[in-house]
């Protein structure tokens, strides 16, 4: 099987335009087939705000009210992913911006309301790979933002680290997948404030160490689970580190694998 | 040859949430392949104003500055074109919403600046159909939006007709293309209060006689312009009729070929 990268970024590439610019350079000359995943950044807050309408987090998480859901799609799925794929081809690599409504590549269903309402923020429960695998097949890559939908006509918010990772697994029948998480860190780090503290290789039995240590802790365990989920369902291998990573062997970082 | 229809709608229909849901439905039972292609509505000038900046139109055409260029990105390609896309999937109608830059099918020059400076507006110079086709051939109908790029990066506005006529224009090598452009009236009127008075053919010998006796005149001569370039370069017919027109031979509507 042929080799193929999905790679997620977030907002420290979004939100800055030498960032960004560089890391779309780097995208654009890796081979294909790639997918690339970006989230959203700071910019649909900016843009509620500028609206009159405050953002509503709970537990850090924003609260997607039909409003806020406008806003995410026309900044994710609008000016983000259609700016991301027009520089790209203006480095000549083929890219088509997809929401999970495109193509029917990801179903979710609407979080059931518990303690908090989330809104129409979407739990995934399927993706499609047909359209994906035809444009793979062809050359063109797929930009995915952070949006689903529920085939019922409804858009909803999911997070992009998930999208990223059901992309990955359900690409993982026909390619051998490489999952990279790019974020400001050069990795899984055990102490925080040092860059070189890297933990460069992380599996299902050392990870039961690290949580046990509580050296990996808190905001940290949701993405490492969600990793071992990928890995776990025909991933090969994911990477944790920052954005230069995915280009460059050398380039210290967490590897995680079953 | 295959036949296909690409279809054009405006404000008439992505303003009004009852037409739209009544369009959406016939255009999904419609077989493919086929293309939609839809203006922006007014959805754009109202977000302009909700976020207090003024629309600036020169003769009833809009000037588009970078922040207009972001809000027409936004409101265009994010919201208009991924709920016509989650509308679609809902009624098992396998769509893909495009920009021009998306699969790098829409190539346009920004506009040179002569007596007004309409800012990021784009001019086509190219459409190239190769991801179109891909798509096409397996089933997946795309959607596009009134968007193009420059393949140096930059997105354009760009007219929704025009978009329309180009791209049946690149598919017509390919496919028999009909193109029908959906709007508020019948067709073509003689009298423009009388929904009855359609022009049912237009061939470029009757055309010049209608602009001689001025029956046809001012807005509606681009329009028409635009029809007989697509006839011109290998589109077989161009309707001009309602929203129901594209689903029912049987309704009257204005006919060009040449």
């Amino acid at each position: 099987m042929k080799t193929l990268k999905v790679i997620k970024i977030g907002g420290n590439v979004i939100d800055n335009e030498v960032n960004l610019a560089s890391f779309l350079s780097d995208f654009s000359k890796l081979p294909a087939p790639k997918v690339l995943v970006h989230g959203g950044g700071k910019l649909a807050s900016q843009l509620s705000k500028q609206m009159g309408i405050e953002p509503n987090m709970v537990n850090g998480r924003r609260v997607t009210n039909a409003e806020t859901l406008d806003i995410i799609t026309m900044v994710y799925a609008g000016k983000i992913n259609k700016n991301v794929v027009a520089k790209l081809q203006a480095k000549n690599c083929n890219a088509i911006g997809f929401s999970g409504a495109d193509g029917n590549v990801i179903v979710a269903d609407k979080r059931p309301v518990k303690d908090v309402d989330f809104g129409f923020v979407g739990d995934i429960k399927k993706v499609n790979t047909e359209a994906l695998e035809v444009l793979l097949q062809n050359n063109i890559t797929p930009i995915f933002c952070a949006i689903s939908h529920d085939e019922n006509g409804q858009l909803l918010n999911t997070n992009a680290d998930t999208i990223a990772s059901e992309v990955a697994i359900g690409l993982s029948s026909s390619y051998e997948v490489e999952l990279y998480y790019c974020f400001e860190k050069n990795g899984v780090l055990t102490d925080i404030d040092d860059e070189n503290s890297v933990i460069e290789d992380i599996n299902p039995a050392t990870y039961e160490q690290l949580k046990k240590e509580e050296i990996i802790h808190s905001g940290m365990l949701p993405k490492i689970d969600n990793c071992f989920h990928a890995t776990g369902n025909g991933v090969r291998k994911v990477f944790i580190g920052n954005t230069k990573m995915p280009f460059n062997n050398e380039q210290l970082c967490t590897t995680i694998q079953q």
